[in-house]
């Protein structure tokens, strides 16, 4: 408690209790950002790295794993609101969110933590698929069922295929490439067009 | 020395050190596959677990990230032989293969540490790049350029997208899903299927 009182700022009409809060929340994603692995960050240093006392973590979660997941829910990168004047325009628009994400350092490596320590942290795995994955897979789909609803996209086009084949050429050059390579800025254009076109003669 | 001796089955016609070596490797992969991270691995856990001195270790690799380049590169899925009868049949085979592969936990746990642990360990994703994922993306490279070739393909078809594009959605089933979730035993040939289909009406 006296920890807390010391290392966490004081602002009128806001309570402290947000404040410490925000702070450990900061803590947990800055190690993680810094290549901490899940397995590695500890209560006590997170407490030290966020002015506050462990007791103070502890009040509000029970334990490391909730913690980070509740940390990873603040970065929940947002989904463009579709447009709805042509499918194609809307997929380029939900590639191009998820290209952006790569500019923002902590939010590529808490993506990365989150997916690699699954067999290790099952519960931060499925929590994260639920807040981070999910609401963006249905953003995607919705928006190629408008397509084949107008007509914009053949009927019996196989859904889930085309949902993993435009997402995954996204993943595949922001989370497998060589890191220092630089990614075009049409990407977006380019994975949506030739995925649209296919290969056939 | 002693350890060294004690720790390893001697058989007639084999060096002693390749034994040692061969021990090293697998104490390093099997870490790897119950979850350590490269981070928190150590020479000295090594030697124990593979029975050998730590000076057998470093007699051979001057440091961890080094040992943990050259256990992945045993650890290298084979690439198939394209059949030449169809590129669409070929295409089948290869991310046929890639889905194989999860199924060996060893395999699908260090491919995700060697990419989550990128930031930290620049040598040894770039080393990784270059042993597991180059041959293979050279392959299918190869693939689709023989199916553009016989006419098979559309001319002027953009490769590298259709490439991220099909092997982007194996990944992303096999990366990036529940663990848990069934994959569909004909994956390989649906997501196949789609790109080559593409999606306009």
């Amino acid at each position: 408690m006296v920890t807390e009182q010391m290392g966490v700022a004081r602002a009128p009409g806001r309570p402290r209790s947000e404040k410490a809060e925000r702070a450990i929340v900061d803590a947990t994603i800055d190690m993680l950002a810094e290549g901490t692995s899940v397995a590695e960050l500890s209560i006590e240093a997170i407490a030290t790295r966020a002015g506050v006392g462990k007791t103070t973590i502890y009040r509000r979660w029970s334990n490391k794993e909730d913690l980070v997941v509740d940390a990873l829910a603040t970065l929940k990168p947002p989904v463009p609101e579709p447009l709805g004047r042509s499918a194609r325009e809307d997929i380029v628009r939900h590639l191009g969110a998820m290209q952006q994400e790569t500019h923002d350092r902590r939010l590529r490596c808490i993506t990365t933590i989150a997916l690699s320590e699954s067999d290790r942290y099952p519960h931060l795995a499925e929590r994260f698929r639920e807040i981070a994955i999910k609401p963006r897979r249905e953003a995607l789909r919705a928006i190629i069922q408008r397509g084949v609803d107008t007509g914009e996209f053949r009927a019996g086009i196989d859904v889930e295929m085309a949902m993993a084949a435009l997402s995954g050429a996204m993943l595949f050059f922001t989370k497998w490439r060589d890191p220092k390579e630089e990614l075009p800025a049409d990407l977006a254009e380019r994975i949506t067009a030739q995925v649209l076109a296919g290969l056939h003669a």
